[in-house]
């Protein structure tokens, strides 16, 4: 199957080596070749990424998990031992024809490998050098493992959902990752900007753990400001900084959401008698008692009939779908949101396409993930890299 | 106060203006500024960004909400009443001198100003145009809010966190705002390199639907190839796709994190007598009963007790922190993720710093959020608008 680009597509004609395990990088490279840059996974001839042996609630494709699968569409795999002299030197030849090299490997192995920033910049003087860590480089949690449950709970973040009673709550997905891999991405691109005006090489640096304090950024503002800790509400919290009636309410038949609705808008939609004694100035200080009462009342009726009230007002509320429902409904599938993806002698799978639209067309990407070392042959003959037998 | 940057910035001379409010767009445009950029806020001169008198946990700073300055220093402000043609035609030439506009009012407002994306490239024909929307701009959803809990609500996001019998769980940050605003930062790049080798204007939009979706690539690929929708456990749900152990636990004086720790690993740091009848092969489909087993098992001894175990056997194990245990580490403080932001005639506050470094430098940008209108003049002087009095 060959590279079928439906758009030209916006960083065309870019190399990037992707030396990358897991989540974090790799989510970073898939956005990057969505995006039209050409993506070289570099991984060692025994095992590869980790990632391809990960089971995802037991879901396989062929010998790779389906994990790997949804998060290396769209990539090349290329092997090489990078402590034997001989491929390093291969490697090093390959990084002198690249534009951007990302790493996510534990601090200081790059460097022992001479594969460190300023051991590279003299192989390709105009190297972007996009290094992904768990807590920095140095320091006393240098050596900490990084992922992402992990940094989760280290950075406060399990704080912030569930009631104030409840044990701390995990974000149920990796996000740590996805946020940092999206910034791997900023940060990569401004460096090729800056590259492409000055000329020269640029390192970039993000870790896991920055990425989740910055993700809590009003959070901790408000803590250092007020002095005080947020608290989630002890009913129904959505958001430990926003007042009611922010929230997830049970009706008689489901559940609906309601943001931000000032309180007077809300008892005209409502009529709810308990209600009246609250007023705007209260949102925050009787947060819990205005979230009880509408717990209490909301609980009465059908979700259909809370929805006529509230958006005959046009007051910010909906009703929840889980994906099923949501895969049902016409807006989803105007979206055009799946694509599938053809494996060879395998079944075909069916993945999400990348969010972006350049120009009003979506960004297809639908080549599929790579064996363990699929394009070794073909990357070595292209590159001239020496071409014996591997 | 000047604008002090240590470093030179990658994206600096890049002129961005920002027609936004709230939270997806700003935070766009926080990070471009970040990243050296000129950031120009366009507002009203009512009441400009909704989010000045959004409170957060009743927080202000002189007349603006404590968010507001959050998310928006290093910018500047410059009021303009769109629906006046005089005012209109100056913000078009201010377009003309312009590399970004980022906007995300709701589908078609734009174009009724006349500075819709094809009307806006007759101006700038190397103009990037960055357009977020709630739902997209076309299709039965286009009318929708685009808030961010609305959203959560709509696309499935609170099946992830929570138990499996728990009512639906938000996350409890505006994650999707959050990750829109990283991925329009990731298209505008993008579109800037585009521009830079072909000098053509690109559109790029996306949607927070879109944008949640994609966060959820795992979960969807999976319903998708499995055809069943993945369940959170029923115990100490961490991500709906991982086995056993994955979850926080109680202990007798705290809780930990346990990640992925094979069960053979697990078993032998522990000694748990009930673990013994479970095997690896078993994590998926005992996932409840093991998790309940190492429930009741962990809540007997410390955090301190645990974490000696697991970590003199290296396995993915952590004790928590909330934001003030964190605060007070030594490897937090050796991060600098702080700074201090001086905001003329009142207290100075403290935020967080951008999460990227650049060749090794930390990216500062204390400059405080402009009050609304606060650079009008200034910038009518630089680019020689109509100078009359605002």
């Amino acid at each position: 199957m060959s590279r079928k680009d439906q758009i030209s597509k916006p960083l065309e004609g870019f190399l990037v080596l992707e030396f990358c395990q897991y989540l974090s990088g790799p989510s970073a490279g898939l956005r990057l070749a969505d995006l039209g840059v050409r993506v070289i996974k570099i991984e060692n001839p025994g095992k590869g990424d980790l990632c391809r042996i990960l089971p995802i609630k037991d879901q396989w494709v062929e010998e790779n998990s389906l994990l790997f699968h949804t998060i290396n569409r769209n990539k090349e795999s290329y092997t090489a031992n990078l402590k034997s002299e001989e491929e390093l030197a291969e490697i090093k030849k390959l990084i002198s024809k690249a534009d951007v090299m990302i790493h996510n490997f534990r601090p200081g192995v790059m460097e022992k490998l001479s594969l460190g920033f300023e051991q590279v910049k003299n192989i390709n003087s105009k190297i972007i050098y996009a290094e992904i860590s768990g807590y920095g480089k140095e320091g006393p949690w240098a050596k900490k493992p990084g992922q992402d449950l992990l940094l989760q709970a280290m950075s406060g973040l399990m704080f912030n959902s569930g009631d104030r009673d409840d044990a701390p709550t995990p974000f149920g997905l990796a996000i740590g990752d996805i946020l940092c891999g999206a910034q791997v991405v900023q940060a990569i691109l401004a460096g090729l900007i800056s590259r492409n005006r000055k000329g020269e090489a640029v390192k970039v640096e993000i870790s896991l753990l920055e990425s989740l304090i910055d993700f809590q950024f009003e959070i901790f503002t408000t803590y250092f400001v007020s002095g005080k800790r947020p608290l989630r509400s002890a009913v129904n919290n959505a958001h430990p900084l926003l007042g009611a009636p922010y929230g997830i309410y049970e009706t008689s038949d489901g559940f609906i959401a309601v943001a931000m609705v000032p309180l007077q808008e809300l008892k005209k939609a409502l009529n709810c008698p308990r209600l009246e004694a609250y007023d705007q100035s209260m949102v925050f200080s009787k947060r819990d008692e205005i979230k009880s009462v509408l717990v209490d009342f909301l609980k009465e009726e059908s979700t259909g009939f809370w929805m006529e009230k509230l958006q005959s007002r046009k007051l910010w509320a909906t009703d929840l779908k889980n994906w099923k429902q949501l895969k049902q409904t016409k807006g989803y599938k105007e979206f055009e949101l799946e694509q599938e993806i053809d494996i060879p002698g395998s079944k075909s799978i069916k993945t999400n396409r990348c969010p972006i639209r350049i120009n009003g067309e979506k960004l297809w990407g639908a080549w599929p993930a790579p064996n363990l070392g699929q394009h070794t042959a073909s990357v070595k003959k292209e590159f001239e890299l020496n071409d014996k037998p591997v």
